[in-house]
């Protein structure tokens, strides 16, 4: 901040801007669109979500690319996300933001990093790929094969492959490059991702199925996002399960008979004191 | 869980289940469809999310007014809600998912209760006309005005009326009705809602501009949603524009910034202590 | 924000201001003192909490009943809130502040609201009552069978009485009365809980325990806080719960194993689809 | 949950367990203590707190070293996490639990993370360090002169060292070290942390302060405490403070004025769109 001697110029309050949107008496922005009469009933709203947050409308073969992603991402039933919306649902059921903050909030390493983690390492193994050789094969092989080497011999498992329930085929990953291959969108980081799923295969002597958010990670790195906004991306599909989710208990209620059930049974397990 | 072998009485576990979606390991289920073959490529994003709250898919018209609500919800520039996530990123970097949570939760009565409130109101007030008069213009035209009546009596504000800084018109308001009436949806909340505005013109002589928020919430209560889904909805679109405003914080952050010169301003102000 | 012609005067950022604290880069200051020399090792935290929302430090006797009410709130066991935090962590365990927030969120109008809504019901029955008639157990008793009237006839619970588990005694009750007896701290809202409590048995001819929620939002309210900030020291005392909880979950987890049961448990449950 | 008659295979329920607490119609009890009459007027909150998270009390100088911890990280004025609670509030007045969450959430890797950083780099190092030579500081010497090489030679920064504000002494360092000495528990961490500092200074010609953070870390891991309970702690005070923040706040409120005052100077930055 400025001195109090000192007369704010123009410059002190310059890094206060943004390009996301801005409201007038007469008209909201966002983008550089006019809402009412460029954006309502003329874009949808996964089109928005995505000139948001790229600054630019996708195409039509990209459009179809990002539903796909986020359609797979929105639900997988009771998971712990939806189970912690719910169970703050029962008992703040008059804030509904925060049952959805509370599913959010799950979404971190575990269930929806994996997106990010994949398409950061995609990211990563890519950029010793000059643009131009990113079209050839055997260039993204041989670096597939190099960082498989490293990450299994340091001890990690590869980003994007093995999923604890679909132990042989994610049944979305196999849709992913059919959609792909079909829109013309089968990019560097969805063909690196089965080379490195094929190196770990040769070099363990096992096959993990490449997992859904993987290829969703690669799909989101071919549209051209950063790796962080994967997660992104997964956070706003996420949302859409849990306001469902919410919807139903509000309707079926399963919140306050676990939260019993648990109570109960964690009861019985009580040791008794020893004197 | 009990044993495979034990039959589960239908007492136990009956109340445990839920129609958004599950997973096998050779599928993933949402709402009864299978998500690889019958949504990833097939359904958008925003139809989804339709279906996974309503249980149902819309219609073109009825996802052309859902498309449109969302997209007049999703951002308003740096807003309370745009900055307290901001901040949070500032503090946690490495947690987008703290930092969209934080966002969400703003998302109370006074920024995105609007529309539930509008949402609430109407459902309350057409409660009292029956299904096959609400076509009737003269019915929703009395109903507006003893709900108007009774609201000003108690000394409240009307739901849906009145904008702090759209003071004339919400540019929102009259897209809403025109596509309505263009898809052929311009159903009784949007109808009665017309009529409370111009109810409260009458009684206080003072005219107030349908804000977007209740025009928002009419629309969704026409597409058949309850109240409190108006608010899920528009922490749904929210989330897009958050996520838009963290991906510019990450290329160009404001939040340190922001918080160095508000502290700087404080401690200007602070009092000297009394000896 | 003063027009860009405009220098900003002082007046301008005046209203940027805070009395919780403050740091230079020789010191740090809480509510007016110095956090090193006057705090650290002269001040328990709780005694801080109290200074901090209060603007006072508490009597030895108010410190003894404010930390009464922060034990008596801190932890109930494996609560909805407790569960919300341990799947949170399940999902996110690099995130603490996450698994933390989820489990607060879901405090609300259900589970910890209960303090809040009893100390804002008494409040309001007490501004009836002259601050020098307070000490007048027979004003208490009137405006008690008063208030206690009108709740029961517009069809409402009385708040601060009875309790879902605890249908007899709530054991965290006769502990209060009996501290603020012994510590001289027996104020009007506790005095005047007791006269609700007998109202309401004389009034429907069934008594209900006054629960210990409700007398922790009458001693909050005897210690001179506001109503609202019954709420925020149920937060403050669940949030060392929840550290606890999250503590065991690292050590000892159950929530993978609860999302797990959970799960299988709902698979069994779901209907087959209808062709 | 199974039948009454049904006996419960320790296979089925055993793992859903938890020692943090339970409740029964007639008692509620906190790690095996009966709340009512064992905790409730006889144990302060910072002593439950320590009791929830170590499953054991402090004695008298280790609450002090746990008090003063917690004081030093309640509050430091309107940081990010102060703003995004009272930006929250703003926007939801009636979720005390969402604006606190809020600021919860800032409690990431750059705020409240560098005390777990430090109480984990210590942990790290001195895990080289068998149990009987802690109390030799030659051999405390000798770690932290190999660590911080390592660390540096990594190019990263030595956790627990230097501040943006503090730039030559955090004042809540010297009053951490004189604490423990004056109640004799000035124990290994403490002891390797200056020795680290002073490695640093060798190693880079430039002295940096040891942080407050980094000092309650030590603290915290000198008391027993496992890293990850750092932030646990660090986030228990800052609630203390969020409290506080939340309670001016509902009486001098700033959050609309910050957002009004953003706005509008960030209007007059939109750069005309081009044409």
């Amino acid at each position: 901040m400025s001195e109090p001697s000192e007369p704010r110029s123009s410059e002190t309050g310059d890094w206060l801007r943004s390009s996301i949107g801005h409201a007038t008496p007469d008209s909201i922005t966002v983008r550089g669109r006019d809402l009412a009469s460029e954006v309502m009933g003329r874009m949808s709203f996964t089109d928005l979500a995505f000139l948001l947050a790229a600054g630019r409308t996708p195409s039509e073969a990209e459009a179809t690319m990002f539903n796909a992603v986020l359609v797979s991402l929105a639900d997988h039933g009771l998971t712990p996300t939806a189970l912690a919306a719910r169970l703050t649902y029962t008992g703040a059921p008059e804030a509904m933001q925060g049952a959805i903050a509370a599913g959010l909030l799950g979404g971190g390493s575990v269930f929806l990093g994996p997106a990010e983690d994949a398409a950061r390492f995609l990211h990563d193994v890519l950029a010793a790929v000059p643009d131009d050789r990113r079209s050839d094969d055997s260039a993204l092989e041989a670096v597939a094969a190099d960082a498989v080497e490293k990450v299994l011999a340091a001890g990690n498992r590869i980003p994007g492959l093995g999923h604890p329930v679909h132990r042989e085929t994610d049944p979305r990953t196999p849709r992913f490059y059919e959609l792909a291959r079909e829109v013309g969108l089968l990019g560097p980081n969805l063909r690196l991702l089965r080379f490195v799923a094929a190196a770990q295969q040769k070099a363990t002597g096992r096959a993990l199925p490449i997992n859904g958010a993987g290829a969703a990670g690669a799909v989101l790195a071919d549209l051209g996002f950063p790796p962080t906004l994967a997660r992104g991306f997964a956070l706003l599909a996420r949302t859409a399960g849990l306001v469902g989710h919410l919807a139903e208990e509000a309707e079926h209620p399963i919140g306050m008979r676990l939260y019993k059930e648990v109570n109960a049974r964690a009861l019985e397990n009580v040791e008794p004191e020893t004197p």
